[in-house]
């Protein structure tokens, strides 16, 4: 079960011919997670090859409109296309009345129901999305305005059973080839056997954080702890670090701390600001304190496979 | 002096891959009016290379995301880019209320200011912009929300005074050439001289309207007369006649007869249904009723030159 990463827009506040407003799809089993939707997302899922019809929840971080300006047209796009399915959005609290200000976002327009998970000002830490499979925990970032940045993380999996392991100690019926996968401990001839003796290692599961616009901060932080794929917010390169200080952005060096810090596996800079041509050389900043970071390029896919950490 | 008239998106409420949310640019002496402003306009302007910090105007019809929602990012953007000369939008009077409410676009925060023109359900006719050389009047047409057309007219030029024919009739005088052309009758020996018999005729502007999307009616035939350029809601062909009732739209041929009964030079057909995969049968049915029909092509400029009016 792989889960692919796919920034959909990589601009700050001004897009270009090149770069499009802040939106990044996580694809998984055919179900689609938005964080930020930025002007021109539902197109952007199209130039993807995503379906759009599938996009289960969106989480916004903030109220600037270029994380937010492509919602209300996504949200009615999903309607035209016959959605029945409620969809979660998740942002700050007043995203909820400025939809509902929205001509055609009225309760009733649209034919499914908009689960909206609503973040406050002063909040440490919430679940905003949960499955079988996945949860997005959300935690406060350091921006201008109210800010949330977000984490998706696969739930862990139990270990493998080795069967082969627990005929050795004595298990013989069946049946309690279940028991031990379920907790129990098994009375054998001569003693016990406890699950720990016969199932593997938990298996932990994917985790990508998504950590823009902010200053370098503990939310931050703690979203992107040993994520395997940490998106964060890399507006300016060395040359503009008292810019980003007065805008509440991040360089692409603190970016790079961040990560380091927060022992993640990869880092993918993002929300460019358009002064910058090409992000090579905020690549080339943050490499120094952070080697296994690359610049976010739209559409570019990047396949996680919990697979991989398992030896399998 | 032309005037450029290029269809920036052409769907209905359902973007495609080929098929853009509704917008129509015109650009005239390097300045740009919109008429409706879908999602993700102001990435078509940059695609069609029309300056996007040179939109002078938006001209809303209603309020049905699809012809809405790029605005808040529009207006964004000409922000970004340093605007400073304001901006007038046109449309349904409570479009000036949902743009106060959307993050970002309260007054003060853009560094330029919005002139709103509101339009009022029960308006029968209103100019909404006017310049020394255009203006542009709405009236009401038939949809399922109140519904905005507008008309783009360029003033009508005096006729060309004729020097040789003013000598002629004895006025020797240079300064009497200036006080004919302003109007002025002339004594002249053995008579007068009068500005009509060395003015040329008047030389008329080119009129564009923009009607969609709407049932035909009287608001749109209005506008349509003798325009030199309609584009017209054509949602639907023949065979889905009840649904362009049903929703308030147009079929293509219903589209012909307004263009045909308004005595216009050239009618594009837009705002059409994802269903159609080709807009072909529809300009055949047009055609049928009014020959000078083709199908709005996103990014294809129609360019039109009054001067070919005056046969000069």
């Amino acid at each position: 079960m792989t889960t692919t990463v796919l920034p959909l827009g990589t601009a700050s506040a001004l897009p270009t011919r090149d770069r499009h407003l802040s939106a990044l799809a996580v694809e998984r089993k055919g179900r689609v997670l938005l964080f930020d939707c930025g002007e021109g997302t539902q197109y952007r899922l199209m130039d993807a090859d995503l379906n759009r019809a599938r996009v289960d929840a969106v989480f916004i971080t903030h109220l600037h409109g270029d994380h937010v300006y492509g919602l209300m047209g996504l949200l009615s796009t999903l309607g035209q296309l016959g959605r029945a399915e409620p969809v979660v959005v998740a942002g700050p609290a007043a995203l909820d009345r400025m939809l509902r200000e929205m001509p055609g976002m009225q309760h009733g327009w649209l034919p499914y129901d908009v689960e909206f998970v609503s973040l406050d000002e002063g909040f440490d830490r919430a679940c905003v999305y949960e499955t079988e499979e996945l949860s997005v925990t959300a935690r406060p970032l350091d921006h201008r305005i109210f800010t949330a940045g977000y984490r998706l993380a696969e739930k862990t999996r139990p270990g493998r059973f080795d069967p082969g392991r627990a005929r050795d100690l004595g298990v013989t019926d069946p049946r309690d080839f279940g028991r031990l996968q379920d907790g129990e401990t098994i009375d054998v001839e001569g003693g016990t056997v406890d699950p720990d003796d016969v199932m593997g290692p938990e298996r932990q599961g994917i985790s990508v954080a998504y950590v823009t616009d902010t200053r370098p901060c503990e939310g931050g932080r703690r979203l992107a702890r040993e994520a395997d794929l940490v998106y964060h917010d890399a507006t300016f390169g060395d040359d503009l670090s008292d810019r980003a200080v007065e805008t509440g952005h991040s360089t692409a060096r603190e970016a790079a701390a961040v990560a380091r810090d927060a022992g993640a596996q990869r880092l993918l800079l993002g929300h460019f600001s358009a002064r910058y041509d090409t992000p090579e050389p905020l690549v080339e900043q943050a490499r120094e304190v952070f080697p296994a970071t690359d610049a976010a390029v739209e559409l570019a896919p990047t396949v996680l496979d919990p697979r991989e950490k398992w030896g399998e």
